[in-house]
Formats: structure tokens, sequence, C-alpha cells
């Protein structure tokens, strides 16, 4: 968080012989990972233009390739959250429920895992069997093998504990690609459940806070939601979407800006736990801008509502679907809320980091 | 490398309120990211236990899981190289090298990488520019797309610049599985070139030293050379390795036991270049021990010998293959090395790190 210490200090310890640049604008800020504006400049003007193929094009949860004689998803995710055991959860818990979402949000059935760990050394043994515990027991609670994994070591002070990255072989259902850019004006706006958990969660932990009713994080596994909704929608399922870093605000905000479209949200409609709403007061954060890692967000055409509530109600972690909104014509990009006074607030992508480290 | 500091201090760091243990053997250590005994220990008492599966009970160097009507390979690695950048090469080139020549291994074609990237607070973005590039022109040249990615960043002082994780997907050839479970008494032992430069290219930035000639990675891409010797020899190659963390003498390990089978070395066969010889003097090292990253091991059928050499031989960064050595009934999972003066030595695993952070 010492963000305008001497930089020179740590890349003396990479051993980089390159020239330091002048000044803060070229080098990595903090934002740079928050899901933000500055993440998707990045994304825009670094990896895009050296990695240009018709896969990485498509900027969802990952990516859609043809292996054989059928199309799979692929999603890659590092987890770096910090502290790595939270209430509700661990960084295992995450690694797995954050990969197999991204596999669900493209509309695929997950086929199975990959794990490469960055262990710190000094980290206590118990901790890292207590992380592939979670890991495991939620790998098996999805059916989802974990087939091959990676393990490397760095010196003390470096890692936090551990970092871990998963990546997730999803099959492609046909006629079933939820994406960003299918979302139409009429369509319905819906949340599966109370927004803002996982990052009250986590910044609770961390910043030493005791609140007075406890927040725990919200994460789960959303697979058998997406299937629901593809057994009853079909193709009414327009986007699909896990809120996670940044957000509903950003995860809107990204479908807005790929489908050209507006979306207008009931402010008084979304779902915000009164622990989550004491917290964010205290914090001076807004919910909406909240990591999320147990709620969806799905666009489906306006006939499809019922069915598609009813479908995510069904299950304990989509007990509380709602509807929050509607998409719209226009304003092209936008998303908006109507607040309950009566009043109207563009709800934008934040530029940096509200939350860093909080997957 | 600060080993003996207390432990308490990067933990609070990472916010772990779990109690500390109370010796040195309940935490990890360097040595667990060696590639040796210690690697091997953590991965047989703490992952396969939870994760048992088919295809994570082949210890290859990655998984074989069937998508749709074919049999596709996995493989996953991290990359935490320091320094970042070396003579002959930097970190984004040993990603996508590192992982195709997994995938190369498992006697699969490469199909698609994915990418995830733990960035440091400050890092210049030349840096970064610098290693997308590398991948860039890695993937490109080895003619598989990197599909998708993902980007977290931490704070300063955290993941030395960067760390990455590449993961690939290959098509397995039909009847073509080398595997280190397949090596039989009589077989031979190729290895494709030169060893040892990949690590001490590295320790010499590292540790600063000046030789009189400079060694550069061999970081190369070694799909093409297994695609010739599939081509050459079919069911003739039996056994495919790139011994990277933990060099030769751990790659001829893991198939000597994986095998059941002994290994004997000619030890004035092993090519090893002077300027390797002459580091690995200074430093104290073995260069059976030292990490290579554009060196394959075969092992092939006697009578598939010459063409498999051949085969090596018509690529530039084969041109040096040589055979170093045969399998033999036993002893079972030993590998024992004759030396120049008539004697005899085991060539064992080590149990913990030669060198960290080399690839």
């Amino acid at each position: 968080m010492s963000r305008h210490e001497d930089p020179a200090a740590s890349l003396a310890v990479a051993g980089l012989s390159c020239p330091v640049p002048a000044n803060e604008g070229d080098r990595v800020l903090l934002g740079h990972g928050s899901g933000g504006k500055l993440s998707a400049a990045l994304i825009r003007d670094r990896f895009l233009p050296r990695f240009a193929n018709p896969a990485l094009a498509v900027l969802g949860d990952g990516a859609i390739v043809e292996l054989g004689s059928e199309r799979f998803a692929i999603s890659t995710d590092t987890f770096v959250v910090s502290p790595l055991e939270f209430p509700g959860g661990d960084i295992g818990l995450l690694a797995v429920h954050g990969t197999l979402n991204d596999v669900a949000m493209m509309g695929a059935e997950a086929v199975c895992l990959s794990c490469g760990f960055v262990l710190e050394e000094g980290l206590p043994l118990e901790v890292l069997d207590r992380v592939l515990d979670s890991m495991s027991a939620a790998a098996a609670e999805a059916g989802v093998p974990l087939v091959t994994g990676d393990t490397k070591v760095v010196e003390r002070g470096k890692a936090d504990g551990l970092y871990v990255n998963t990546t997730g072989i999803g099959r492609l259902r046909q006629d079933f690609t939820p994406a960003p850019d299918r979302a139409r004006p009429g369509d319905v706006v819906l949340v599966s459940g109370p927004i803002g958990r996982h990052g009250i969660a986590v910044m609770s932990v961390r910043e030493g806070l005791g609140f007075e009713v406890e927040v725990e994080s919200d994460t789960a596994h959303l697979g058998p939601l997406v299937t629901a909704l593809h057994q009853t929608c079909g193709a009414g399922v327009r986007s699909l979407r896990d809120p996670t870093r940044g957000g509903v605000a950003s995860a809107l905000n990204e479908i807005a800006g790929a489908s050209g479209v507006g979306i207008s949200l009931e402010g008084t409609a979304i779902p915000v736990p009164g622990a989550v709403n004491a917290a964010c007061e205290v914090l001076g954060l807004d919910p909406l801008y909240v990591a999320n890692e147990g709620v969806l967000i799905a666009i489906v055409a306006p006939e499809s509502e019922a069915a598609a509530l009813a479908a995510l109600r069904s299950f304990a972690v989509g007990e509380g679907a709602v509807r929050i909104g509607v998409v719209q014509d226009g304003p092209g990009g936008m998303v908006t809320m109507r607040t309950g006074l009566g009043g109207s607030r563009v709800v934008d992508m934040l530029p940096g980091d509200q939350l860093p480290r909080i997957c």
C-alpha cells in the first residue's frame, strides 16, 4: 500500500538492470489490478495488441477454443487475496470457485482444473494443508477433478504466504453462448443474491474491524445455477457475469459497453445486507463496487424473467434472486441508477482500486 | 535466502491468525520448490492424497484428459525466476517455452496457452512490455495462440517484479504416449544438446559473477524435436523429459523410479560446455543438477537410436544430440555414472535446492 515509496528498492531486489522511469505513470500501480478502468486500459493497450487472435478478442471471462470436434471454454485466474483465511472461506475455496464460476459464466460445464502454487518460504504446512483441504472439498463438491499442478517456492517476505493460479476447462453447450455483448434493449437485469459480502468479509479481517454482525464471504460454485438457467431459459439468457473485482458496477459497465446499450438500475431493488451496508459506511465504500464470489448477474430476455428467477431461487445460494434493472436503447455503454429519492445517477466504472488484493 | 530469520514477521503481514508451529520442519522450505526430494515429498504427502484421480496419478509433466472425442495433455507451470531478465532470455520466453515443452514431453501437439500474471506495484511498464514482447514472439514462433489471461497486482516488495503462470493444452497423437514409466532395460538414454546453460546464465547475473565466457540460457521450444521423434521412431520413443529444475540427474531419477529400472550414464559422454563446467567449479555446483530450458532427454528403444539421433540433430537446438547412457535391469530406481577414471558413482536426487528461483 506504500505507493509513494522509493521504487528503486524493490527493483534492486528483483535484479533488474533496466533504467528507472522518471514518473509514476510509467509503472504498474495497484489500481492496474482492480478490475476497473486502469485494469481495462492495461489489457487493451499492452496485452491485446501483442496476442491478437480471435479467441482473445472476446473480452469475457475466458476464451472459447475448438478442441477436436467440440468447443471448450478456458479461463485462468490467479488468486492473491490477503489474508489467506477470512470469515466464510479461504484462498483455496476462492481459487476453485472463482475459476469454475468464470467457466460457468461463459455457459460451459467445467471438465477439469489445473493449479499452480507460489509458496512463501516459512508458510506453516498446516496452513497449506487447510488451503488444500478447501480446494479438494470445493472441487469434489463441484464434481470437477483437479488434474495437474505445479509448486514453486519463493523466499520469506514474498508472496504473502501463497498465491495460487487455477485454470479451468469447460465444455460449451450447443446453442448456449451467453456473452457480454448480447444484452438487448428490453432485457432485464437479475442478480442471484445479496451483494458485497466477500469484499466486506476480507476487509473486516484485514483492517481488524470488529463489526457487530460478522459478514461472511459468499464464495460458492455457481455452475448449478447456470445449468438451471440453461435448462429453463435457453437462448433467453443473454449475458452472465460473476461480479468479483470491481463489483456489480464494473460487471454491468462491461456488459453495457460490450453490447452498446444502457442499463438502468432500480436502486431500492438491489439487495444489500444490512451488515454490508453498515460496514460500507464505516469504510467509505459503495456496495456496488465491492467484490462478490458467489453472486451472478444474468441479463435475460423479458419473457424469460419469471423462469430465470424461479430457476435461481431453487438453489439456497440463489434464493434471494431479484430483478434489479432493465436494459435500454441508451445512452450506449452507460449504467445509471434511480435512487430512492426519485433522482438518478451515473454508476461509472472506477478508475482504480477500491479494494486491492480481494481475490 | 534468509532462511533462519524469525518467521513471525512475514506471517503477520499475511494476516494469518494460525498458531505458529514450533519448528522448521512444519514450514515450507525453499527446497520444497527445487524439483528434488523435498518437492517430491510435498507432492506425494500433501497434494496427491487430496486430489486423487486417474489423471493426477500419472506423475509426468501434466495430465491427460479426454475432451470430446480426443485426448488432450494439460500442463501448468508458474515462473518465479529471479532476475526477470538474464543472458539469452527472460521470464516471458521461459513461461512460453517451459509450458510448451511440458506439453511436448507428454507427446502432445500444443493447441493453446493461457497466462496469469502477478505484477508488483512499481514494476516499470517498459519491463512488462519487454516480457510481453518475448511471450508474444515465442508463442508466434511456436504457432500456438495465447487465448486468455488474468492480471493481479500486489504491493511493492512482493512478487519480485512479476510472476507468471502459463497453462497449456495439447492434442495427443494416436499411439504416441511417451511416459516416465515406459523405460525398459536395453533402451538408450539420449540428450538433445549441451547441458547446464540456463541455470548458469541465471546464476551469473544473480550472483554478479563476471565469467570470462558469458553463458546464455538455452531456452527454446522443443515441440518440433518431439514431432520429428514421433515421425521417425513412433513407439520406439519410451520417455521424454525436459530436465529443468533439478537438472538431468533429477529427471533421470524420476524416470528410473517410475519405470523400476536402473540407468547407467557414461560420464565422459555427457555434453557440458567448458564455460558451464568452469562456472560450476566456481559456484560449487554439479552440472547434472543445473536447470536446462532447451534440452530434452529421450529414452528410446535400441533399434531407434540412430533414427532418433538423426531426427534431433536435424534441428539447430538438437545438433549436439548424443547418447549418454543405457537403461538396465537394476538396481531399480537408481541412476549411476561411470566416471572417466573407470569408477562408478550413484547420481542421486538432491534432497533440497541447489539453485532456487531458476524458472
